[in-house]
């Protein structure tokens, strides 16, 4: 039977796994990325990590017939290039030809919020889909288009800085140093500033004043279990979050009128406590008809979805499908 | 020599055109549209006038192959049928069957935003684009998408309400009935909404202030001509809508990384008045290359562009090319 391995080089961890020509996943791992800047460190981790996980599938009668990378970056996807990828602290690295080398596997090389939204609509929340949205709610706010069952990754390969969208012209300050961006109001970063902000207001009872002394230790995911305990603020903060993610669902539902939007990433943990506002908003704003056939979905892939996606990616390109 | 003739099918006028298959403009025509509501009246008035063209067509060694007609609404373009226009007043109208039997030319029916993309993908701004985003700023804002070289329709064939993306959440009221949508600021209806304020506010200088006993006859190119002549007020009037239109271009732009966005319609003939501070606005929030990278130009093909649009489609659809 053929296989692919899926790695996922992200800022702090590289995510690996081996799935099927079904996307089932039979295997994973993950290690930490060893050092920032240079490749070599990363390649000396990663290229013997591949090699255990497909003797462990040759051990399973499975034969490895692709290998997919996504990166965290803008990548040039027909020469194998990462070309910037700023959490890794890359440029022009041809990791393509450097893993196909070590490796003697065909390798593609995909940005990682596309291969997310492959893996949506491969075998995510979008499984079949024709056309769907994907949204990553990290430390920022990634996004990947799929049109007519195809990646759609813009003239210049830069599509999907859907963070990037702009919800409130003259909003909070966004780390690309625009303004009112959505990435500035869903991301874990937006949320954690908002609950630093409330609790240096003191408006926050227990548990998120806990954290008055420790403010650099609270995560989005400490306010994500507030709420999640009734802590009304942390839910009105999350609330607020979704109702931008709304607003941004709102405008991609009336340009693109696609099937789904998959929200996933370490925020959309958060569940109904984001998307239910989200999904209220939307309802008050778009089109009933657009309203009504766009599925506003969670992500059940977690954070495989880019390994999953890119070795999906990979088995496209070099394995014939059966 | 093959020639098509196109249709648009808008609110007040219908426009003929025929264009051979380089999209070149022979002949031309319109008439008022006869009666809202009902089509026979709309047919009996265009199939002679289309038979009128053929004939001249014909006697200028033009055959014509196929009829290619936009309307404002949604269509069913498989099917041939006029789901809903709201401005006509038509609702599942087989449009098409009904021009086939009458005039025996094979016939396409579209979306008139749809077909004003493609036109200018074909013969205008953005001749020979793959990736392209128009606009058409009139009463309401119409929107057009092409990826890849094709028309995206959407899932269920209502791609392209760009007017009713969200630009400011909590901001003016939208005939849709939402709020904050794109059409509510940079539209000829929000347009003139905006000066008959300053009008009323006392805060304009002639010419606009000779509106005050007339406001009902204010129209969007009345401003734009007081702009024209330097009217501060008008100017800024002009400016705001074009902000927006940055705005929303900064979104498009993040989001799919077309190679242009045209811009066209009744408004767009305020040209850099409106333009101007659009792309203060992208460049100042869209990431470098990908500001750099989109072209945003005004449609050269004025009124005609969704005839021309739709006859090259039908040209397209029924015409082998050579």
């Amino acid at each position: 039977m053929i296989a692919a391995i899926g790695v996922d080089l992200g800022a702090t961890n590289v995510r690996l796994v081996l799935v099927d020509q079904n996307g089932a996943v039979m295997d994973s791992g993950r290690f930490p990325v060893p050092e920032r800047g240079r490749a070599e460190p990363v390649l000396e981790d990663l290229a013997p990590a591949i090699e255990a996980m497909r003797e462990r599938a040759e051990g399973n009668a499975y034969q490895v017939g692709a290998l997919g990378v996504g990166v965290a970056g803008l990548t040039d996807v027909k020469e194998g290039i990462v070309l910037d990828a700023i959490n890794l602290g890359w440029k022009e690295v041809p990791f393509q030809s450097l893993l196909e080398e070590r490796l003697k596997l065909p390798v593609l090389l995909e940005n990682d919020a596309n291969a997310t939204a492959f893996a949506e609509a491969w075998v995510g929340a979008g499984r079949g889909c024709r056309s769907l949205i994907s949204l990553t709610l990290g430390t920022g706010v990634g996004g990947g288009l799929i049109f007519d069952g195809e990646l759609w990754r813009g003239a210049s390969g830069l599509a999907g800085e859907i963070g990037h969208m702009v919800v409130e012209p003259d909003g909070e300050p966004c780390h690309c140093g625009g303004r009112g961006c959505l990435e500035a109001y869903i991301s874990a970063s937006a949320v954690v500033r908002d609950a630093k902000k409330a609790i240096l207001d003191g408006k926050v009872g227990e548990p998120l004043s806990s954290f008055m002394g420790n403010l650099e230790g609270l995560t989005a995911k400490d306010v994500s279990d507030a709420a999640s305990k009734g802590d009304p603020l942390a839910k009105r903060i999350l609330a607020k979050a979704g109702r931008y993610l709304g607003v941004a669902c709102t405008s991609l539902i009336h340009i693109f009128n696609p099937e789904m939007i998959v929200v996933g990433g370490g925020m959309a943990q958060a569940g109904e406590l984001i998307l239910g506002p989200a999904r209220v908003e939307v309802k008050e704003r778009a089109f009933g008809p657009l309203a009504e056939s766009t599925r506003i979905a969670l992500s059940p892939l977690g954070e495989l979805a880019g390994a999953i996606g890119v070795a999906g990616l990979a088995l496209r390109r070099y394995v014939p499908s059966r």
